[in-house]
This record gives C-alpha cells, sequence and structure tokens, in this order.
C-alpha cells in the first residue's frame, strides 16, 4: 500500500459486539479521543449497523459482515432485507469496492465470546497492516495475528471495501455486554493504528526491523457433530478444548464430548506436511451455532514482518 | 409441602439457555436417564419455550418467564403474543396456578452469563426446597441458596405454576452456547433433586440433621448508569466487581467504570442495620440489559435448614 489518507473505524457491524459500539459512539463524541494521532490523514467513524446496535442483536435481517461480496452489491434488485441495503450505503459512502474506492484502511472492532484475546484478522498480505499488527503483537499481552486470505471481490466483510482493512475480533466478551478491562485495551489498541498509519505516512514505519510473528492461516471450519441429514448437535466442545484457543491441537486429541458422555476425538489432516502445527480459533463462538461452526482450524507458521 | 406426587422438569424456557434444552431433549429419548430416581412420584419433561429453542433465543415475542402472573394468565382477551399463548397452555397442562394445581413441584433449568455457579432460586420458604437445596450446597462446590421471595399470584414465573419450585440458575455459560463440564454437572443436580424428592416421600429427608447454609436474600436490583431520562448506558461494570457473585460489596467500593475511566462507587444502603452484608449477583448477566438491571444486591445471612 502506498500512503493511507482515508481511514474508516467503525463498530457495530454486529450491533450486540459492543465494544466497538461504545468505542465508536464515544470517539464521535469526544473528537478529541482520536484526531491528533494521525494527523497525515482523515478519520471517519461510523456504527456500521445502527439498527442492529439499536436492538443490541447481531443483525436485523441478515448477517451484514456477509453481505459485502460484490455479487451482492451489484444485484440488479433492491434488497428488502435491511442489512443488504445498509451493504450498499456505506459501499457507496465509503466505496465503492474495488480499485477506486475512497478508502485505504478499514479497522473493523468486532467482539467474539471465544477466548481470542485481541485477535488482528487480516485478509490479504498487505504490508501496512502486517507490518502494524506485527508491531502490535509485541506492544498487547494477548494480540494474535490471523490470516484468513480471502479474494477480495467475492469477500463478504465490510473491511474488504477498503484497500487494506484490519477485522479485529475481541474476546471472550459475551455478546450484547461490555468488559471495562477490554474496552480500555481496546482502545488503546485501536489508537495505535492510527498512530502506526501516521507512522507509515511518514516512511517510518516501513524502516522498523522485521518483527518475528506468529501467524495462524485459516485451514478449514469444523462444524458440530450432527445426525447425517441434519438436526441438532450431537455433542459439545469438549472440556479439555473449551478456551484452548490458539494451541495447538494434536491427532487423537479429544474435540467434542457427547450428552452420553463420549468423547469424539481430532482425525488429524491427511493433506498437510508433516509438522504442520494445527492450532483452533474461534472455538464455540455463540454467534457460529447458526452458521454450524464448532471453531475454525488454522497452520500456525513462524514468519518475519 | 406434603408429598411431591407430580414433578415437572423444565428447561428451554429462555430458547438460548442451553443446559436444560439438552438436559430435558437428551432424558425424553433415554427415559432410563431419570424413571428410577424418584419412583414415589410421577416425572414429566417439557421444552416450556419449544419456538424459542428453535430460535436459539431467549423468546420469540415476550419474556415466557414473565408471562406468570395470574393476572396474564387470566386476561379476558385472547393474547396474539406467542409467550402470553403458551403461558396460558402450560398453565392449563401443568396448573393451573394456585391451590388446585396438578403439579407440587417444578424444577426450572436456566443459565446464566454471570458467574453463579448453580444458583438455587426458592421464592418461597418451602420444606422440600429449602432441605433438598441444603443437601446439595454440601454436595456441590459451587451451589449456591438465592432466596427471591415471591407473592406467587403475582409471580411471573413458570415455576410458581406448581406448588413448589427451584429455578436452578446455572452460569457462566453464554448464552445460545452449551458447555460440556456444565452440563455433566448439571444434569447430576438436578437428579439429585429427584432422588432427594423420593427421599422426601419416604419420610427420610425431613429427618435429616439441619445443615448450616448461607442464604443469599434479594434486596434490589441495580441498574447501570444512565442520562436522566433514559438514553444509552454510561458506564460499564467496575473490573475489580467483574465475575465476583455473592462476594461481599462494601460501602465506597468501585460498582461502575464510565468510558471516560472514572469510577463510580457504591454508596451503600441507607435502611439495613449494621452489620448487613451485601452482596452482589447475576453481575453483567447479558440478558438483563434489556431489563436494565446490571446487577441484584442480596443480603447474606446464615441460617439452619
Amino acid at each position: 500500500m502506498s500512503l493511507i489518507r482515508n481511514i474508516v473505524v467503525s463498530g457495530g457491524t454486529h450491533g450486540n459486539e459492543r465494544t466497538g459500539v461504545h468505542l465508536v459512539k464515544k470517539w464521535m463524541e469526544n473528537p478529541g479521543c482520536y484526531d491528533a494521532l494521525c494527523k497525515t490523514a482523515s478519520v471517519q467513524l461510523v456504527l456500521a449497523n445502527p439498527e442492529a446496535v439499536r436492538l443490541n442483536r447481531r443483525y436485523r435481517d441478515h448477517d451484514l459482515n456477509r453481505a459485502f461480496s460484490q455479487t451482492c452489491l451489484d444485484a440488479s434488485f433492491e434488497p428488502y432485507q435491511y442489512e443488504f441495503r445498509r451493504a450498499r450505503e456505506l459501499d457507496r459512502i465509503y466505496g465503492p469496492k474495488g480499485e477506486n474506492t475512497k478508502t485505504d484502511l478499514i479497522l473493523d472492532v468486532h467482539n467474539t465470546g471465544a477466548n481470542m484475546g485481541y485477535c488482528l484478522i487480516l485478509s490479504a498480505r498487505d504490508p501496512f497492516t502486517m507490518k502494524a499488527s506485527a508491531v502490535l503483537t509485541q506492544e498487547f499481552d494477548d494480540a494474535w495475528i490471523y490470516y484468513q486470505p480471502e479474494e477480495r471481490s467475492a469477500s463478504p466483510y465490510f473491511g474488504t471495501v477498503a484497500k487494506a482493512d484490519v477485522c479485529i475480533e475481541i474476546g471472550p466478551q459475551q455478546h450484547g455486554t461490555i468488559d471495562a478491562r477490554i474496552f480500555e485495551t481496546s482502545e488503546k489498541l485501536v489508537k495505535r493504528y492510527l498512530e502506526l498509519a501516521d507512522e507509515w505516512n511518514r516512511g517510518e514505519l516501513q524502516k522498523r526491523a522485521p518483527i518475528p510473528v506468529k501467524v495462524y492461516t485459516q485451514l478449514r471450519d469444523v462444524g458440530y457433530p450432527k445426525p447425517q441429514g441434519g438436526g441438532p448437535i450431537q455433542a459439545m466442545i469438549h472440556p479439555n478444548l473449551k478456551g484452548r484457543d490458539y494451541a495447538e491441537l494434536k491427532k487423537g486429541e479429544p474435540l467434542f464430548r457427547t450428552f452420553d458422555g463420549e468423547d469424539i476425538l481430532y482425525e488429524g489432516e491427511s493433506d498437510l506436511p508433516a509438522g504442520a502445527v494445527v492450532c483452533p480459533i474461534f472455538i464455540d463462538e455463540p454467534a457460529y451455532y447458526e452458521k454450524d461452526i464448532a471453531m475454525s482450524l488454522t497452520v500456525r507458521t513462524e514468519e518475519m514482518w
């Protein structure tokens, strides 16, 4: 990425993920909180899904953060579901998604009920978001890098309306609630992104020495055990796995426990090179029950960013 | 209470409180799980709010567990909201609420996101539920007695359709999810209530020596700080208080933290006798944001039950 001229900080893309909601509201009322942090760029704030924020629900009609694929944005009909309409509106204001977008960087603040700490999700190997996120893993005890490569046009996430984006997933925080300690740390972390964007624009961030990082790259999602043909879940996250996001999972270790007390084991991967380290994340995220995701498996690598 | 002839075990009164949902479903499919535990009574199982269970939401139109006051049940019009109709249906099947009810005991299994352990909520000083719950505080590490006296006719809770009831509030478990360790302990605890009902019917439970118990009696609810005239919350549960359900709260200790980092302190009670011990519970329960309850304050006493 060249210079970062336009930044959007967004909260409430999911209405019940309240860290970003309260952060954006606070900053809207007190521009002094952020307006001196990145003098080299324009910083805008947005509550992405105000209707869901009002309801304190993830969404009203449809998950907004699954509505930004080019196909969704371009559909010829006028969508009746609130979030599809809102996605087009956000795309008009901050996009249009693609090379001519008005926005260089979106920092989209989310929460998860899983034990994910401060998870910095990168959808592309963008030089600024890589370097800045690497710096933050040094500065924050519980910050992690999750690389979820996305074909940008097909990606349904709000952040992909900009040239680059970081989806900041913060947990564990129960949906609909607000944790004070998490709020305060999150505010510091988002502020640091703005300062690092300024450092980037001044050509200084690029000069920092390479930083060793652990990168968790998306491998595949794992669903809950269900009967063939569908139906209710037949097992729960295994107690040994609960809360152990980012820890290595080895073949033969327990994944699930059935309601009758039987263990279901991890069978390993057939198509990974020997020595690959598999780590589950988003373990038991409440919002993913409806998406039938019990956890996401990642492969951990060590890189210099 | 005299003999306990008819017991109802219910789950899913709130559809996203999944311990009771899965417990009732499991037992419905495998009556051997429970049918020998209390041979002296008939035990029935019910998913109280099947529509909310299907949606994995607290309720569809209205909180079912606020729909059982005599006024609600007796209203002359046919309610259009699902839960008010369902409340009348449950009252017809298991009630009618009042002296002529068909049901002696309802064990209603709930979850909370707060750090409440296995909270046994008694709505009356009923001899069986007191004695049995006292036994369970001895048998389970993390079982607690919360006494929330209710005028039975006015009480909106499902359990009050029976002559006696225990609302079992289990947490922390995030709404919409199911925790394996909690599920297994909860199943044991509900089974023990059935065995103790049998012990009661055989006249044996009554003969047990008095048991020392800590009783947390409802004092008042505390709302989140809001602007005069209403509006969004202005502060979060204080980090020092988070998760400290049942611990003593003293005058001058912090209750809330504003978004600007200021502490709001507990001012104490003006109308309690000297030496009264005040303990908050249901701290930051997600479902109570909409009810504007940040926590409930109780007074802790030591009794022999």
